[in-house]
């Protein structure tokens, strides 16, 4: 049977998903983040192909040789990565090619089958496009932890993390944030101070630098979720009431009043502010009258595009039954793991 | 002649002035950064040792073998470097012993006979002490670009870039700090946009992404002074405007009603801020009646700490004495220095 590999591959988790021509899912799989700029080319490789196994393990039927696979990936070209993911998929069983597409557009496909509309990610870093005739045409964000990305999993959990420091360091207010910081850290608040040369600082604080700085910046975006957990507290509260604004600010980026059509949003956090009593949802509505679709990832548009791009024709009819097949494939793979007893799990 | 070796080392230039017992100067010179956490521990003992080097190749008088070194150095406890730094000023001739001591305290004796009161350095970082009985009891900030150093050069530096990214990304407000930073980066503003998968990106913002993640984060400190040069522009007058309270609240986090004296500032962001008609002026008095006195750095604490580790006792006539020699040393090398035809120096 000519199958369709699709692999939507993000920094912190990469899935895959199986299908036939006709849009039928036959398995599903999931493995680490996979972006080379994220994790490193090795890395990510590895992942990837951790992904493709696992879904090709889960499907027993026949693979024609000439079945194909695609890739959604953040960034920007990377020939030499797509050329040894190709070769591994090859020796998987799928020779017939494989495709990369980016991210957003993985997205978009994953929320409607418009040609034109807008999608936007806020994971842990933020970026949003305009799509027309099936293709980004702009693209605003996307800059990184360092230049940009405000609003993003990591511009929260760097607020946290410079919030808590500076309570326990005592130039900040005291804030709900602290506890579950020093929690998360592994530390307990000290009132003890430093002796010898640099008489008189905080020990937690000097414990917290020697431990903070040892890890990569973006490992900071793993706080991001103490502050919906503290929202009650208003330092907390008013670190959360920003990304609305510089996610607000992306979509204007992108928007053109000439091209009309859904805003398909993904990512962690999008999904967490979106379900939060957030201002996003009305600065979003008052930047356009778009159609706003909430999506898990962007793994149906990976299907979607390694479909089109296998030369299958897509109308409104295949994109329901994809999104079905794929919601299909994952609920069953999400129930396995949750069925499976304590420690048969690899 | 039994003399002081001082140096007052920073993460961007090290001071050295030679002394003999009475707080006389012979010599002062000057060298790169040779802070170890900003620099590195090799290339921090360069600076220290050409900084060392300059200054007794400009004293001719014979030097006693047991004179001694005095090392003021941001920091905690660093051994290892200490070691090395004393051994290079033995083969010198400062054979007498080196030792070290915070260079908040250097700033502090900077600017008062006092020996209690605070000091509070704003360079490319930020930091304040409690200083009670010539010793610090207290610090806050310190933490670093990632964790802390709110309203310092590093802070500065990256809002402008954040701003000036946003601006040519098009989700930010034009900002008057956009050519400017252009410019500092030697690129040039242009409305291309890629082609490709990713279509649609600022070629502008692809340079200055592939740049800017080249160098260290703390590099974007050299922006900092283009928010000054802008500060009509109202983005720039915002980044501004922010520091006074970040740096006002560590003194806050010092300050102790019982302990009144001299709050002795330093570091090129606070001068810079103190020069300017900021807020930072008012929200430091409204925290303290404190007497403030701005340093230029802490060379003539570093002196004085050097002639209190060789015994000498000190009073208010020998840190008189100190002041203007450091002052008068220092003066002639720049004047030695804008007078030397070009071509002819190092």
């Amino acid at each position: 049977m000519r199958k369709i590999l699709a692999l939507d591959v993000g920094g912190t988790s990469t899935r895959a998903v199986v299908l036939d021509t006709t849009g039928r899912a036959l398995s599903f799989a999931r493995a680490g983040g996979g972006n080379p700029t994220s994790v490193g080319a090795d890395w990510g490789l590895t992942a990837l192909s951790e992904a493709a196994e696992r879904a090709i393990a889960a499907d027993p039927s026949e693979t024609d040789p000439e079945s194909t696979a695609l890739i959604a990936l953040a960034g920007a070209e990377t020939g030499d990565f797509l050329d040894r993911a190709s070769a591994r998929f090859a020796a998987l069983g799928y020779r017939g090619g494989t495709s990369t597409e980016g991210d957003l557009l993985g997205t978009f496909f994953s929320g409607t089958v418009d040609r034109r509309g807008y999608a936007m990610i806020a994971g842990t870093g933020t970026i949003a496009a305009r799509i027309d005739d099936g293709r980004m045409t702009a693209i605003s964000g996307g800059t990184g932890w360092l230049l940009g990305d405000a609003g993003s999993g990591y511009w929260i959990g760097h607020q946290v993390t410079r919030a808590a420091v500076a309570d326990v360091d005592g130039n900040g207010p005291a804030t709900a944030l602290t506890p579950l910081f020093l929690r998360a850290t592994g530390l307990e608040f000290s009132d003890e101070r430093t002796g010898g040369r640099s008489a008189g600082r905080s020990v937690v604080v000097r414990s917290l630098v020697d431990t903070l700085y040892q890890d990569r910046p973006i490992a900071l975006a793993r706080f991001a979720p103490l502050a919906f957990q503290a929202r009650e507290d208003p330092i907390a509260a008013d670190i959360l009431e920003r990304p609305s604004d510089a996610i607000a600010a992306l979509f204007r980026a992108v928007l053109d009043p000439l091209v009309d059509g859904p805003l398909v949003l993904g990512g962690t956090v999008l999904g967490a502010l979106m379900a939060e009593p957030s201002p996003l949802r009305p600065r979003l509505a008052a930047a356009a009258a778009s159609r706003q679709v909430l999506v898990p990832d962007g793994l149906v548009g990976a299907a979607i595009l390694g479909l089109k791009h296998a030369g299958i024709h897509l109308d409104s009819g295949l994109f329901e039954t994809v999104r079905s097949e794929v919601a299909r494939v994952r609920d069953a793979a999400s129930f396995d793991r949750s069925t499976s007893p304590a420690g048969t799990q690899a």
